[in-house]
């Protein structure tokens, strides 16, 4: 079987007396405290190192939110709170979240193209900045207001005429669910402002999972240059504005991490000459995965290892039901291999190439084709990396009847 | 927007009063009873309808098991558990919920190639056939069966020389995770049988969702043609052949509903004239979605109403969170619609075309692309049909904090 590449490994992961270590533990010694396999595990110490090199590569002026959806295990978005300036939502649930977590609500935005009526009201009460997504949820929320007594604290989330270049996913460009067409932003903006909201400014989102710096510095500056026209055209100051996100983390073979230094050199020159009508904005990143992915690690142990046909399969107890896209299925045209190891021999030459995959009775099941990794024996643990975001909660827990991977944050 | 085709709507649904029903039922009361949206609906009297099609078309030689996998709902399970003769299960979450819903473990059988130790003891002291994947799987049941002092009950899985032509995914046929290698089964099988193992024959899947009559007909002619052979070759009879499923539903445009009662007259024949070392082998098909995949209906409700770049967008408080393989995003290569309806305007011509798309923030949440349909209103359901299999239990339903669809038997 020829070999097919895996994805890069992030840098900083090292192995002691064999094994994988995550935040100064070995992966046996972390199974083991949980009892069980499969496990994600989130390092406390790459999440600050992330928000450390990326506070060092952004002008002071420009806020972090994160984006709770790319990850909404409770102790990671605990953690995150004392590190970022605000978060984002998308759901009555993800507002739930971070109540039992007695987040500062005046620090929490919602978007999302479908708030229910009484998610719309969640949000009011609870003081959440509403990322308004059409004139027909702004009369709704309008309204909600007026019956519960409520000012509203309304954004407007603004489908832009531009895209970010080769992001994984493109968010704005063309028509879209997502936000309002620019150009009919300023007749709403002014409705809401003469309607008495808290206006709270613009939400510009571009694209997601971009690798390189320079789509993504032409795509701030034409947020910062779009915004700029808007606030113009509303003749009003923009309390704030979230531009987006889209920073991505290289996941498969050939993929080279961005350039922060490049993002945050230009970014810091942009603010030094922003439009006069941004002169007194608020500016934040919106960043999910860029902040989270890296820190995370999928444990699964090996339980049968077998031969068909001359290829060797090794069968964990894992799979897409708590990894659907490193499955190759979520949003992926063709499939590649995420980064994987065998994490019990993590100093080990490859040995021979096989297949990784889950213990669903499908053939989407795959976590590594055709890998050169080590030789290993059922009992060893095989490492997913990259696995910190939109890993546990955007995967089929449930598919067969297998539920949800543990999770711990150390 | 040139309107692109929707899947063919499963016959025998009906309007009353402009609304699609359900066992009866109006859309509208169905969702005033769960009191939210999205909800599954699953219809007994389809279940019932389905399962007399296939008594009628088959011989009465041929058992018919429940793939639990297809839908876990605990209501369904129940009700199917009067209509089959066996249960297939692929977890020992699948086990769980069948012990607690008092079905008979003589009844059961459990396959998937990445079984726990702690799996295999929980189906050995149940008393469930365990259907093996692999020669090192078999020594653990073996090993496991001794230390609890019960004789365990085996059957192999045979991943077979052949495949199911045409149908949408593939499990047998060249190097497979599933299964043991034809040639290989004979020396397991007598091993199993000298060990002292309640033999309970095999297991032969070949393939699922097909839509051709030939293509199944040809792959039930294969199965047994090499279980006979096999059978032979172990020396042994074969007290049981799970000859697999494969019965695929019509979903997309242009699909043509699985001609029945040609696989039937075929099966008929080939019983009336199988290979002496079956004469007494108990023979069935394992079906899961040909069962229940076309009683269900999904319904979501029409949050937002709006347009962009000159695209009517309806949104819906569902999305793929509830609906993964009918946003493309499970399996599908390229996407298209599934049948989807304006269930309040179920009567109605339709009078545009509109994207219908979920309420999560990501492009790949699309329920309809360029639909035509009725126009439909904020407030108005939706429904997309075939939802009856891998819809519920088979999308990331925490993605984005959403949470699960309710779901109802009718």
């Amino acid at each position: 079987m020829k070999p097919k590449g895996l994805g890069p490994i992030p840098a900083g992961f090292e192995a002691h007396d064999g094994q994988l270590v995550i935040g100064g533990r070995s992966v046996s010694e972390l199974v083991e405290e949980t009892g069980r396999t499969p496990v994600f595990v989130y390092s406390r110490a790459r999440l600050d190192a992330r928000l450390g090199e990326l506070r060092s590569a952004l002008p002071p002026r420009i806020g972090i939110n994160y984006a709770v959806k790319a990850n909404p295990f409770a102790p990671v978005v605990q953690h995150m709170a004392g590190l970022v300036d605000g978060f984002d939502i998308a759901s009555s649930g993800e507002l739930a979240l971070l109540k039992d977590l007695s987040i500062d609500m005046a620090r929490v935005s919602f978007a999302g193209p479908g708030k229910r009526n009484d998610e719309l009201e969640a949000a009011i009460k609870a003081g959440v900045t509403l990322n308004c997504e059409s004139e027909g949820e702004a009369e709704r929320t309008l309204a909600i207001g007026e019956r519960v007594g409520i000012t509203p604290q309304m954004a407007i989330r603004v489908n832009p005429d531009f895209e970010m270049k080769g992001s994984g996913m493109k968010m704005g460009g063309g028509a879209k669910p997502f936000g309002l067409d620019a150009e009919r932003v300023p007749v709403l903006a002014r409705r809401l402002i003469e309607a008495g909201v808290d206006w709270r400014g613009l939400h510009i989102f571009t694209g997601s999972q971009a690798l390189s710096a320079d789509a993504i510095i032409e795509a701030q500056a034409n947020v910062i240059g779009l915004a700029g026209r808007l606030a113009g055209e509303i003749g009003a100051p923009l309390p704030k504005l979230n531009m987006g996100g889209g920073f991505g983390i290289p996941y498969f073979p050939g993929d080279e991490p961005l350039d922060l230094a490049a993002v945050g050199d230009a970014l810091t020159d942009r603010v030094a000459d922003l439009p006069m009508e941004l002169a007194e904005t608020q500016l934040c990143l919106e960043l999910g995965r860029y902040l989270v992915g890296e820190a995370g690690v999928y444990l699964t142990r090996i339980v049968d290892r077998k031969e068909s046909h001359g290829v060797t399969y090794l069968v964990t107890d894992g799979g897409l039901h708590h990894q659907l896209a490193a499955s190759g299925n979520f949003g992926a045209v063709v499939r590649r291999n995420y980064p994987v190891a065998i994490a019990t021999r993590f100093d080990e030459e490859p040995g021979e190439v096989a297949n990784v995959v889950g213990c669903l009775c499908t053939p989407l099941d795959r976590l590594a084709d055709a890998a050169e990794l080590p030789r290993a024996e059922v009992g060893d643990l095989v490492a997913v990396f990259c696995a910190g975001a939109y890993g546990a909660s955007a995967s089929p827990a449930n598919f067969l009847g297998h539920g949800p991977a543990a999770e711990m944050l150390v």
